[in-house]
């Protein structure tokens, strides 16, 4: 089955719809082209709101858009869930779960995933958070390990259960670790009036000396300022070294009991099979030229987290956030459309346009450019960015709507136990690649 | 494990957090007794609703509600996810999957679960939708075999991933059939180019003459008028013989290739363990006196789907809706405070408020009393009636954003897969009680 049979456009295949994948195919509608998008959902991930989906704070649905509803407007858009096993470069066919496909251009975007630098033990044993299944998962495991905790006659008994240890202080870390802290202080007792606020310990861990490293020390100082006034124990220089899905300990030799053990201590690339190692980067990355093409190809494009554009400027290629998935996705789709007509390309230029991390109900920190403010106005400014970038009208009002009982009633969220969770091995076996992370 | 060790008050055990078991617990708010209610899940499910998370109308967090959180604020409640194996009547104690619990009343809300009248390949093959989990489930087929669908070449493999087989045809066949012909006329085509509205059925079988059995003839006819105004085949007098996940063959000798058989053709009592057989009824349901105490017992009563009051007025007990059981939760409620404080009892008396369906995106049939009407205010009707009837400010307004939203879009819902659908056994082990349906 090719997809290409009966088309007489050049076929571009992103394999992924994150907010790199969606962006090429946006910039190629309404264009003398055939899009085919594969991804292993049908649905985008607003990734930056994921802890909520976790906390229970947002359903999935939420911050999720099917692919295909994104896209019914599109006349040259088809789309398939499948899974890509590998690239044949040679003969520009790629090898999926459901089948092979034709391209003429094929755009990677298939992101990023957990890393866990490969220690087995905590891989098995900790939480991952970088997809919905994830998240819901997570949220399930916080929700019965409460469940649980009622149940313990002893303190001793009651603590792992409620002891909670974030491995990893950037924007996850910390926003998961303020979730959880509103939480403890808020929720905690009215929903379980058997247990106190001072039973729940949040610990947020990382090995480096600040939290939300690539930020402002302004920011970090603040953030973390933030934390500690919510009761979160925030220890910086501190190396994991194991964790049995009981205890967590750590290489100065101290230790914690607990059943919950998130980990968003690092990220690394998807590489679908098929990619030669030699273009792999630090982080299972795959080397680009400056128009975003994997290099020694024509037709093959990388962009966003799985991406390493390598420059003296970059010289560890472009931080995984999502303003530079979507600038590659915008460079990408023009670029391939210049091929096609023949015309020059334009190089891919990434405009920082800032980062925000938000702790709490109605606290955040900003660094936006040489702009820097922590507080309210923050926050403001994160809901509003966050609100806006969300794929959906309804979407957007169904968020804001539960962002606002939120603030107002201090009780957000609907905490069910919908399925018991499962501890899912992350890689899955297709998304690990030939090349492995360094 | 006893929950009395520590209190001086008379401790009432609500077995179930449907719309019975709420009533009782807030009928004894503020009163001197404390109340434990235990469930499988720590949340109440809006039942009447579940068909619009099967099509994916509506999530599942907005039409369930934890327990805990809806009884935040009173203070003699308390809960635990727990199943109850047996009640052992003579030492007043429930053996739950969690330790046992003592009790001084009992109130047995359990409801009722698909039954499949002992046919198991059709237990095994075909969908329930009786439960949250249920209805995702059903979500997550119906959206897979869409993208099976994609992916067939001809017509004969294409087929039984879009024909939709609805057995029994009362409100939940009846709505589920209005939403997939919505599904099939408005949103096919759009999220799936490569499909025709003309390749999708959908049939809607009965035994019965009739649809919507219990309703008027005028809302019965109105009802199937409407479906087969929009391309509903509805199949009357006619009964399922088997099913083996590929084709459903009735008793005349016809046959329907299909993937997607949903089951409501049944329901019957969840009854606990430790129930003698000799107060069961027909449908499984527990034979309840007119203050609904269990055959036989001082202080078991049993309230809603699971019970059957057999009086001349009711020879086969009441109907199986939500307002019996609020009805009947509330006088229990009462009447455990009378047994408390030696008082008389108030007999149960049901107030029929009438019966409403929805056809659609904007049809309804409404039958109040004497009066009877059908089409968009009858739809207008029956929104307001869910709105205010669904757990939870939040819920509300989140609820009624989407279906305005769909009323405007003509596109609804978010149509993701979350996870690939399972088909699980029903009734659960668990569930199942040492009484057999008939």
């Amino acid at each position: 089955m090719k997809a290409t049979d009966t088309s007489k456009f050049p076929l571009v295949v992103i394999i992924g719809g994150g907010f790199g994948g969606l962006e090429v195919a946006k910039a190629l509608a309404d264009e003398p082209v055939d899009v085919l998008m594969l991804d292993k959902h049908n649905y985008h991930t607003f990734q930056p709101l994921l802890y909520q989906v976790a906390t229970g704070s947002l359903e999935a649905g939420s911050i999720a858009f099917s692919l295909r509803k994104n896209f019914d407007n599109q006349k040259n858009f088809r789309f398939r869930v499948a899974e890509v096993t590998k690239i044949n470069a040679e003969e520009k066919i790629v090898d999926t779960t459901i089948g092979e496909f034709a391209y003429d251009y094929l755009v990677i975007a298939t992101g990023s995933t957990t890393n866990f630098f490969g220690n087995k033990d905590i891989e098995h044993n900790a939480m991952p958070m970088k997809s919905i299944p994830e998240a819901l998962n997570l949220r399930y495991m916080i929700l019965q390990n409460m469940e649980e905790a009622v149940l313990q006659t002893t303190k001793e008994e009651r603590e792992p259960y409620l002891n909670f240890v974030l491995v990893g202080a950037g924007p996850t870390g910390v926003e998961l670790a303020g979730a959880l802290a509103e939480f403890r202080n808020h929720i905690l007792n009215k929903d379980y009036p058997e247990l106190q606020k001072e039973h729940m310990k949040v610990y947020l861990v990382d090995f480096l000396p600040k939290v939300l490293g690539p930020m402002s020390d302004q920011a970090s100082k603040a953030a973390k300022d933030f934390l500690t006034g919510m009761g979160v124990e925030v220890m910086l220089n501190v190396k994991v070294q194991s964790y049995d899905g009981n205890e967590i300990t750590f290489e100065d030799g101290k230790s914690i009991p607990t059943k919950n053990v998130i980990w968003s201590a690092g990220v690394m690339g998807v590489v679908p099979g098929g990619i030669n190692k030699d273009v792999i980067e630090r982080g299972n990355r795959i080397r680009i030229d400056n128009i975003c093409r994997v290099e020694g190809f024509q037709n093959i494009f990388a962009i966003g987290d799985v991406a390493a554009m390598i420059t003296s400027e970059t010289p560890k290629g472009h931080p995984g956030v999502a303003q530079v998935a979507i600038q590659m996705g915008k460079t990408t789709g023009k670029n391939i459309l210049h091929l096609i007509n023949g015309e020059p390309t334009e190089p891919f230029k990434y405009f920082d346009k800032g980062s925000l991390a938000t702790i709490g109900r109605n606290k955040a920190v900003a660094d936006l450019g040489k702009i820097k403010f922590q507080g309210f106005f923050a926050w403001m400014i994160w809901m509003f960015v966050h609100l806006i970038s969300l794929l959906g009208f309804r979407n957007k009002v169904v968020v804001f709507v539960n962002w606002v009982g939120s603030y107002i009633s201090n009780n957000g969220g609907s905490r069910l136990i919908i399925r018991r969770y499962v501890k899912e091995a992350v890689p899955q076996k297709d998304e690990k690649s030939l090349a492995k992370p360094d």
